[in-house]
């Protein structure tokens, strides 16, 4: 599997954006630690997703690439599908729920997709991506259970470990698994001393709940803040791959994941989705205890203006008590 | 000038942030052109100002750091002195109005400073100024109107031609001049073909008029959203430099103001305060025409909660419309 990421790493090149890496004097006083962030809130589309996507449409026949390809998210991996069908000519067709917000259906048409809704209370989207699949001949690319796709999420942790060297640990958000799994991956290839330790939300612990008991749980529509990780449970790939290579599960309440957004706005002037700041928030929270070298994947930064002003709105505590980064 | 602007940069090292380049494909594509944008929202206390603090201060004879440093600024002027005067060992003293927000006092004091409040009806900051340099033998470090504020803050420039060569022209806000100077001056020596140019808001045109008129003129405060830019005037230094060494001035309104702030959140995932995403307003607005290679200087990213929330909630055209940077 790391081969697979070295892999996409050659293919990403000149596609996917070597995201930089951002550091924070007052969080490392704070911590006593070196704390050393992935900004993958500046990757295209605004999220990791971008690289799963790449690495397992560039890889199509031709045949399937003049076919078209399918997937079912609304959400950042549905943008990176989407994108990567413009960018290499290839149609895609994105299954949407028909509440799904009218910005997001705009956004992904705007890279030329067709947006195929479904009631969500009436239908799977499984069902009617397999549908869609026999009678079109798509290939579906779906959101993480995809050797393909976890590789590419993989290459984000490689660059970082090529930017910054051997890390202690690595915090990575977990919701199918498909960033924690590559991450943990690349980890074992690049820096095999590195504990690399997968962040849940307390609301949607199935993964923690399957890493414990090692059989799989399920968390439906979980009601938490970080929407990237509503996924119910890890995937018949993933679920594997965090088992073998991930060190450790913790979660985190929704008020420390605010309060991680909130830094990371004021102290670091970094715009971060909630999904995003899981890391942080287990090291703010004390959840992870963190020691030496620390890496932390913001894993993406497409936040809407009402989940915003909640958070910036919710207390006042960090606005410019001490503002040197 | 430009030399006093080299030694700066000599002076700032280790001290100060490189701060990064960053570059949007949907807005090289509207445009036709190549932005590059000039981080300083990730500069230390999150604007320019610690550059120009840190270079003055620095040089103080040890009799001059023994007696103390003293400025009137509530603003991230303030908070560089403040932060500065931490660094080096430097007592310093704020003169804030007493209804400045009790954050910023929070904050200011949080660097060690002494805060001195008056009240800005009955009387004026430069008196008050005036009198603690004559008890207490403090020197004054004021926010622009000085050449080694001005020198550290042209370092911002002098960095981003550095950092990607020639510019054809290069955008910087206006306020007192400091940054906009300084930039100008590091343009004529680093890449003497760039036009700079000063982008101002329409409700504080003041240098823009100064400019144009060749006098000085004034504007008390405006009430414009880009905080940063209501100093009422150019000052005695920094006017003649904008007259010797800028191209153009230009000014925008407070509706492109905020749809540059809009676009650098959504868009490109920072936190740009107003008075900092004036050169994107130029350029988005119209008022200046893209051409080429073009800078533009982000100079800070402090912005509360109530201001980013009014901005968020003006309007909801970019949230995800095109999420590609």
């Amino acid at each position: 599997m790391f081969e697979k990421i070295r892999a996409a790493e050659s293919r990403l090149q000149g596609f996917a954006n070597v995201t930089p890496v951002h550091t924070s004097r007052t969080l490392n006083r704070m911590l006593d630690a070196e704390v050393y962030f992935k900004c993958e809130n500046f990757q295209r589309v605004g999220a990791f997703k971008f690289r799963g996507a790449f690495n397992s449409i560039s890889q199509l026949t031709d045949t399937e690439k003049e076919c078209g390809i399918l997937t079912y998210s609304s959400g950042n991996h549905g943008q990176a599908v989407a994108l990567v069908g413009q960018l290499l000519d290839v149609r895609t067709t994105i299954i949407m729920p028909d509440n799904a917000p009218a910005t997001k259906r705009t956004a992904t048409e705007g890279y030329g997709a067709t947006v195929v809704e479904y009631a969500p209370a009436d239908q799977s989207r499984e069902e009617i991506a397999r549908q869609l699949v026999e009678l079109h001949g798509y290939t579906l690319i779906p959101p993480y259970d995809h050797a393909e796709v976890v590789a590419g999420q993989g290459t984000a942790a490689l660059e970082l470990f090529q930017q910054v060297g051997d890390l202690h640990m690595l915090l990575a958000p977990c919701g199918g698994g498909g960033l924690l799994s590559g991450s943990a991956v690349a980890a074992s290839g690049a820096s095999p001393a590195c504990r690399v330790i997968g962040i849940e939300p307390e609301l949607a612990d199935d993964a923690t709940r399957s890493f414990h008991t090692k059989k799989l749980h399920t968390v439906h529509n979980p009601p938490t803040i970080a929407d990237g990780t509503r996924t119910p449970s890890l995937g018949k790939i993933t679920f594997p791959l965090v088992l073998e290579y991930v060190a450790a599960m913790q979660t985190v309440s929704e008020e420390a994941i605010i309060e991680a957004v909130r830094f990371l706005f004021y102290r670091m002037k970094l715009v971060v989705e909630p999904s995003g700041a899981l890391g942080l928030a287990a090291l703010l929270s004390g959840a992870v205890d963190a020691k030496g070298k620390v890496g932390v994947i913001l894993s993406g930064g497409n936040i809407d203006a009402a989940t915003m002003t909640m958070i910036l709105g919710s207390s006042s505590d960090n606005q410019g008590k001490n503002l040197d980064r």
